[in-house]
């Protein structure tokens, strides 16, 4: 292979190989080179303070809490004259994230199928022409007959569960004991994407701390029990309202992890809302109730059962977290989006540069250099003939001259 | 100090605080000049139709929405010559998000704890030994005999609740009542990032208003009470199936948020799908039903239960959502971003100057500014030993060379 | 108009229209050059290879999965010489995702509302006045008298449901046959913005294979039938210890789909974890358990009821996952994102050029062109006055030098 052959090889590699970088202008001034400066400083100090520390941008961040909630409730309430337990006042009993504490009942005992006056006002009715325009349906279908109720007066009649429910009597007052009575919460989560997992007070907890503490954000911050009354106090609701028309009240579970640090400095915060609050101005549906029926049979076979509209307090527990660990990928990507910020503080200072500085037509024919063409066939503009016959024309240097034989263009 | 050692110190600021900006070539053409600001403008546009405007990319997002649902169902149906309310058809009965009205039921009376025989033709048999090799169970467990059953079929027998229910009676008409069922939705909502709370209906909403309306998405969009019939009409689903098979309708509440407005604004949109529509086309496991037991003792003590098949419509009440409310960082972020897009459209212009223009030669020596070391010593290859003793060598440059005595290069 | 004037207008667009490139320096070193290439190369290997290959961050991903689970238990228990079927073990009977099977239950019957004596033995007491000062309560309100308990040993007395549950008899074994009770999951999901329902097994199965088949990872992973004890083997937990106290087992069921491909292809992966791991170690406080009662009416209306202390597992069918299709938006942005980190490669090269190279200088020469005033009168500082009355300056150059009469600066 000869010289001139090897020579065309290596070629392509030296042109491949060759580096390319911006010539750069470096100008010498005071003002500019502070501004530049400064401006730098602060784009550090951002990415720094805030993106770095702040954000933790150096980590990666697993917000897919999975999580396990198991609630158990503790305490005896005095209603009607019975002890009420566990087992009588919370619904559904199972110690889910959702359950409720029922503080109030309305009980219609012994209902059965069959035909009975309306209890309520709305119901009024002199003769049965009063009853077949009704639209309304209350606690059984009308048969459009006007009946005498228990207490004589006259109401229309329904097919249904009777006797029908009176929930007009406002008489019934709120089990009060409900107040003392305590929710243990057992959470346990788990941060897949960095497989952690945690449970909400320590393994190592000393077994009659655990029996005998009650939550406080200030003393007692890691205690898994609660007392209902605080987490009402902690959502500035009275006890006695809320326990006579019922309320759902959300308890969060916030665990916010640096998994940079020690695990066992991943613990969670527990903050108290009311979640109806929004709804409280309305005059409709107030607060929260719902009704369910226990079912008997008489010895003869015939069903019948006992309806209860429960006034409950209804919490939920809610679990949100994220957790954050270091990891290579989003730190390079934010190093470098910190490095291309920096540069960018360059467009301020150019503007301040070109513009505003003394000299700043010194530093613009420093920092632009023009391409242009000359010759005036390209890129010109014919504008006037000239008697002369010459042509008058403009070329893109918007300079106007005066084209005559050649290609000379002489300035007008 | 003298002027030198000053000069020193000095010289370190003076250094430290110049403004480095890159040299730039202004090439005057019409064609690359239109080009560049056309992409310009494109980018120009893209970020601030689609980026800013469509996407509100100056808005910080929070999708941690927290959510409560209170339900309630109102309605009375008649089935099997009984009236039934709501605490007979909804399970389960604390309004929750999640919650079954019962459509159909199959009722088996009077269990108790014995042995009988099964029901379905599967279990159908000569002698004991057709019983033995059975390996699936129905409604007890497989004793290994043949017996007769009510209806004088040989069968074979079972341990467990007797007797056996028998679901294969498909003659059981659903609750058609339920089609006018209504179900009253009270979702509160708040968006932890914003601490903003809203209701899915509004505060100052008229008490008659919302006792009387229905849901319509033209008519009354913001009414919180949905017919089931008009639910089901929305999913394309036909009552009578979905009655007598059971089966998952989910409603989805959409909470899309753009705080930067009157907080009045945020409100809900309503839709329906039927979350079990993929299993539509399977042969096996269509629909969605249920069995309970309602358990009783007769006065000698001994239990009994009432065994319910129940077919059932799932409600699922599924709330989504996203507040976004303008912040500094993200439009900081953003802009940067425009401003650095801008900048590419000159990579698109660079390769078109410099390949497809007329005088892409000259622009090329323009922008182009090469370094090269002329010392024949360094990086060169020996490509040949010419007779003369001289050495044909290869710069760098890829030119062929002739290196006789001295460093001077002679072109071959 | 004359050529002035039309020049004037022009003048604006063509120095609208000019276009502005960086002026590039082109260094002719194979050591730069090949770094520079290798760095080059390895941030396209970085893009090419992790964030779009492996990332897929040309695709859209929707990570807001819609869900909906269904599930169905089967198996017969014997349990106190009685047939437990589903309606009697399976809480709560609706199948939805999160359900409990009772494996062990102490039963206590014929509970009435009374007076009676404490079962367990920290209510022992000799006299009333061992009663009066206790503070913790078991199964209800202590009157302070102390009272023969039904052994004929001392109990303080209780008011409440009598007689007391007596749940220290762990001699009550569990229920060995939940061991092979299958579960049959049913999970139907939804990708919103791609609008993609999926189930979770195909509807073209065959009917005998769903019946009979049960889950394997290996050789059935897409059978939904879990066999119980299975489950517990793939979270590394024993049978016989979580069916005596209680536990959580969490089923995932994950979903991540490249809908790029057929959707067919989009199936749900199972895994499963013991969700109340993280307490193991604990000494209070173990397992899962909770108290359920069932009332019942004597013939003459007085109320009793059978109260269970239910040792229970609870399954959570945790369904998460996300879905990507190919879209034109992060497809853009991130090749622009690959362009630019390109670009980036520069600075590490620019360093090794300017510094750590030979010919740095010479490099440094061409790279950098300086801008600066030589007015001595401008940035210029007076250091000292010498003697002949002329000043000493020290310049922005920090050259110090001799000014005289005169502008000229000469050299000290």
């Amino acid at each position: 292979m000869s010289c001139q052959k090897r020579s065309k090889v290596l070629s392509f590699f030296t042109d491949f190989f060759t580096y390319e970088t911006t010539k750069s202008v470096v100008v010498k001034s005071w003002s500019v080179g502070i501004i530049n400066r400064i401006v730098q400083l602060l784009i550090i100090v951002y990415f720094i303070g805030w993106v770095f520390l702040h954000e933790k941008a150096y980590q990666n961040i697993d917000t897919g809490i999975e999580s396990a909630v198991m609630t158990k409730v503790k305490g005896f309430g005095l209603y009607n004259n019975q002890v009420m337990d566990v087992a009588d006042y919370v619904v559904p009993t199972q110690g889910a994230s959702v359950f409720c504490i029922i503080t109030k009942l309305i009980v219609s005992e012994n209902q059965t199928q069959s035909f009975c006056a309306e209890s309520s006002k709305k119901f009024e009715c002199v003769s049965d022409s009063d009853c077949s325009s009704l639209s309304v349906l209350e606690n059984g279908i009308l048969t459009g007959k006007c009946v005498e109720g228990p207490r004589g007066e006259k109401r229309c009649e329904i097919r249904g569960w009777c006797p029908a429910e009176d929930d007009t009597i406002n008489t019934v007052s709120p089990m009060k004991e409900a107040e003392n009575f305590t929710i243990f919460i057992k959470n346990s989560i788990r941060f897949p994407m960095f497989n952690v997992t945690r449970g909400n007070f320590p393994s190592n907890i000393d077994e009659k701390y655990i029996k005998t503490c009650k939550y406080d954000p200030v003393h007692n911050p890691s205690c898994p029990i609660f007392r209902v009354g605080d987490i009402l106090k902690y959502t500035n609701e009275s006890f006695n309202t809320i326990a006579s028309t019922g309320g759902e009240i959300g308890i969060n579970v916030g665990w916010v992890c640096d998994l940079d640090q020690s695990e066992e400095e991943c613990k969670p915060s527990y903050s108290f809302t009311r979640l109806d609050d929004v709804f409280q101005d309305n005059k409709v549906s107030k607060g929260y109730n719902f009704r369910f029926a226990k079912y008997f049979r008489s010895p003869d076979g015939t069903e019948y059962r006992t309806l209860h509209k429960a006034f409950a307090i209804r919490f939920d527990i809610l679990v949100s977290g994220k957790a954050g660990k270091f990891n290579a990928v989003p730190t390079v990507i934010n190093v470098v989006a910190a490095f291309t910020s920096v540069g960018l503080g360059t467009v301020l200072c150019d503007l301040i540069l070109l513009n505003f500085l003394k000299g700043a037509e010194q530093y613009k024919a420093k920092k632009f250099e023009e391409v242009r063409k000359r010759s005036p066939g390209h890129m010109t503009t014919v504008v006037q003939s000239l008697e002369s016959g010459a042509l008058a024309v403009m070329t893109m240097d918007t300079e106007c001259c005066l084209v005559t034989a050649g290609d000379h263009c002489s300035h007008l």
